[in-house]
């Protein structure tokens, strides 16, 4: 008997002819025209599509458009060929992604499981349409519980010593086709060069509410602040220590009554939803990052 | 020395030229082309654009768009004529407003303050961009407080045998050129031939969170149930009772200890707070309504 | 390599001689006093204590006392034989738990796992300070899965013809000594036999905000109506489907683009929340039942 | 015909006999026996008790008890005096309050009107039970809305240079029976001489949620950070700006299309209710503040 039903609804099944576009460009006039004019004269019909000019940060553009297109996996190569083009004339950072092609994530994690858990579970569930390639660690703790998936587990410690080479090592199983590296409560920084490498596609969670309680024991700063609620938040890392740009925050009440431990507690499962969602997010493309901030298309 | 300084930051005065487009047909290819390339040759510039299909209902497509285009004042209607002919080949209801022609309010009220004094104060603070052309009520308790702000007041009393004349003294006052009414806890029911005149151009707030607790006493009933979250209820009023079109909610939580008046001023926050919610979206043409429901683009 | 590393931080271990008091009865002048000389007089520390007075039903009063008593264990049943002699005096409902005395849980399940799979993991990582006894299902869906826990699992299927003796089967492997049913999206009714034998001792979740959407389709019913914001509840069953008295609920803000398959994802983790809320609360003594309501101290 | 109807459903006048006490001490044995014991011994009948033991911070025991007193006015000076015994022996802090007695406010605001506006409209609807004494303002913006409830405005207006001399003005028009002093959006530094003067009796509204963005521009701040969630604080002012003991905070969601002003705009809703509930629960006797932080029995 299986331990683990995968589930399976998910777009990919249910709409083969799926794709989504991601643009930001300097504002100007005909942009939203030109590219549905694009989509219309390629036979594709436009599902959903949000767009969000910036006004205060000098008029930068942003857009989603997610759209079925009547053979696209053979087609893709070409439509992104022309739309190259369009893209040019308005100086478009653009990605066009094929939704059949699940997104491939790594999950690093240490020993606090509950994020693991919650992403794992969410997956199974059919809830997080993508491919969980493998999981990281620097502890043992979750390799069997991961392994009863029939996902791959590398067991890489970490010491002050060892840490680039561990690096090295973890780039190495990691491989050349992992779209988001997901730190799953995984409590050790992360070297610039290695940032670099995965520029706004590393996703953390820090157990505060940014950019309050920045470090490493939050909640019992938290605790010791007297605050009447805490938070979690998800965020791209960047070499400033939990200074990314938010994805996503949420919060609970709390009162005098609950100490640290209680805290921690609470926080747990404000930190499974908020990661979560900034990971279902990032896998249905709808973030773009401009500067320290997201656009978040939801 | 003045009592309310009404303070102007309007969207109308910032953006002269600015439109807003409201579109829902049947959904179908081409739709968004054709608007954009609408909006781009007659040398407009989207700021702002929302779109959603709704797949289980038969593929209805609903958009927004708010746009600026020079010289608007004096070229509305020749585009609105134009526009026609896009709308026609696909079935539109549409609608283009100029956001400089505020929208003018009719506030009705019968004893209970609360609303009506947080839209009086969202519209002196320059949060609510509409006119308030007058309040109705059938009784005297505001009209001193509704005078000071400068806007007209009208007493109709209304009593069982009284109500079909008084609906016609109502409808008289308030003339031709109303764009919406607010009920602003306006204790009455409303006749279906009044509704039928402002189709969903009729804001309620139900003091329940919908659809429990239909009728006159909510707080009680949610009292007498023992929930542990209380919420209020925006809605187009329909001509079943509590049962139009939601358009904004809210929720608090509240606990045992909590008896019927503390539920009721506890409810009176969330009541103010989601009418004047659901009004600002009104005035800002961010509703749509597709049979019982809004879609709102916010 | 275990597969479930279960964590201990449980307050059984912490507080050997801590002790827990549920009173209810006719408000009157001096309970207070006569509790806490009684437990001052027996050698215990008061922890905590709440209470409350229900003024609107006939002043009925509520208290919960946590306290620590040197010896506890050996010295429980003379307190409770002593004290029989104050409640009397009161009119007392009441109970004395030792909080070493962990609670038994059977959990009843159906196919859906998410809330089954919540109680696990906080019960594995020490947030449930209970023993899960057994799991009863009407299907074998989950069975690998709590094997894999260490905990027993029964499988008794229920069709419309053998309901009563399947129901005779669930008590049997029951047995005596459960202290409270979590029916965890358990999707059968319980008869009014088997409810009376565990009055207010049976927690269902519901996947609604009750009163709204009673019945077996909340959420199709949410879509429906066009709601903004969707909630679950947690509360004892009785005779009256969905009507017992309510322990906890939470909402979920939601929008018109949310069909029902994503209400059902979203409703998912505010289940899976509630459910466990009112599970802790419940094995914490936290929760007094009055007529159709509770009195949760928390 | 008057502008402002004050309604009155306050607690003084339903309950003539009804006190509040407030203790805090170290923990020990006894405490709330010797409490309760001597209320009864007094014909006191207790309608409410909190109590909360604070175990990491060495053992602190703090206790709200609200009770009726038969001819409380006439006998609540021999009450206090009799108490005094028993507090002595526990090495309490406390105080009784008569509930009859209203405490008296004096606000001090800016130009921003919002949180002055809600005050005095709850405080009109009767839903805060206290005197408004007076109003003090470094500007005139405020002083016709605030007369024409009757209330007197003081206008002192403070530079730089005449800082010192307008706080020995302030103190002589508040004179001394002042109980609590709200700044509702007053935006000057207190200084040390006169935060001590009123310690833990001056309640602020920051405009963010502490310890995020401490300062005079925290929207600013949020939007540059790019925060998903925004916030506002009331605390206890203290020597450390934006650092005093915190009352209660609250949160509203916010998106990337919500500029400087939006965040403003949304943010002066959380202030008002924030602040309202921090003065509500002051002035029904529910806060105590130990170190840096709160204990709030609500």
């Amino acid at each position: 008997m299986e331990l683990h039903v995968k589930r399976e609804h998910s777009l990919s099944g249910q709409y083969p002819n799926r794709a989504r576009m991601l643009i930001s460009c300097p504002d100007g006039p005909g942009i939203v025209a030109a590219v549905s004019q694009f989509l219309y004269q390629h036979g594709a019909n436009i599902v959903q599509s949000d767009q969000y000019t910036m006004d205060p940060d000098g008029g930068m553009f942003f857009m989603r458009v997610e759209f079925d297109l009547p053979k696209l996996a053979e087609r893709i190569d070409e439509v992104r060929s022309v739309f190259s083009g369009v893209a040019e004339r308005f100086k478009m950072n653009w990605q066009i992604f094929n939704v059949s092609q699940k997104k491939r994530l790594a999950i690093f994690v240490s020993k606090e499981d509950h994020c693991l858990v919650e992403l794992l579970w969410q997956w199974q569930a059919g809830d997080l349409d993508a491919d969980i390639a493998l999981v990281v660690s620097n502890h043992t703790d979750m390799q069997a519980y991961v392994e009863s998936f029939g996902i791959p587990f590398h067991h890489i410690p970490v010491t002050a010593d060892t840490k680039a080479e561990a690096e090295q090592h973890q780039l190495k199983v990691i491989g050349d086709d992992i779209d988001v590296i997901i730190l799953a409560r995984y409590m050790q920084i992360i070297s610039p060069s290695f940032i670099e490498h995965y520029r706004h596609r590393i996703i953390n969670i820090h157990h505060s509410f940014l950019p309050a309680f920045v470090g490493g024991k939050p909640y019992a700063q938290a605790y010791q602040r007297g605050v009447k609620i805490i938070g979690a938040t998800a965020h791209y890392v960047t070499e400033e220590l939990d200074g990314g740009p938010i994805i996503e925050q949420d919060v609970q009440r709390v009162s005098h009554s609950d100490d640290v431990n209680e805290l921690k507690r609470i926080g747990r499962t404000i930190e499974r939803v908020v990661l979560a969602r900034a990971v279902k997010w990032h896998i249905e493309d709808r973030i773009l990052v401009h500067h320290n901030k997201t656009v978040v298309f939801n």
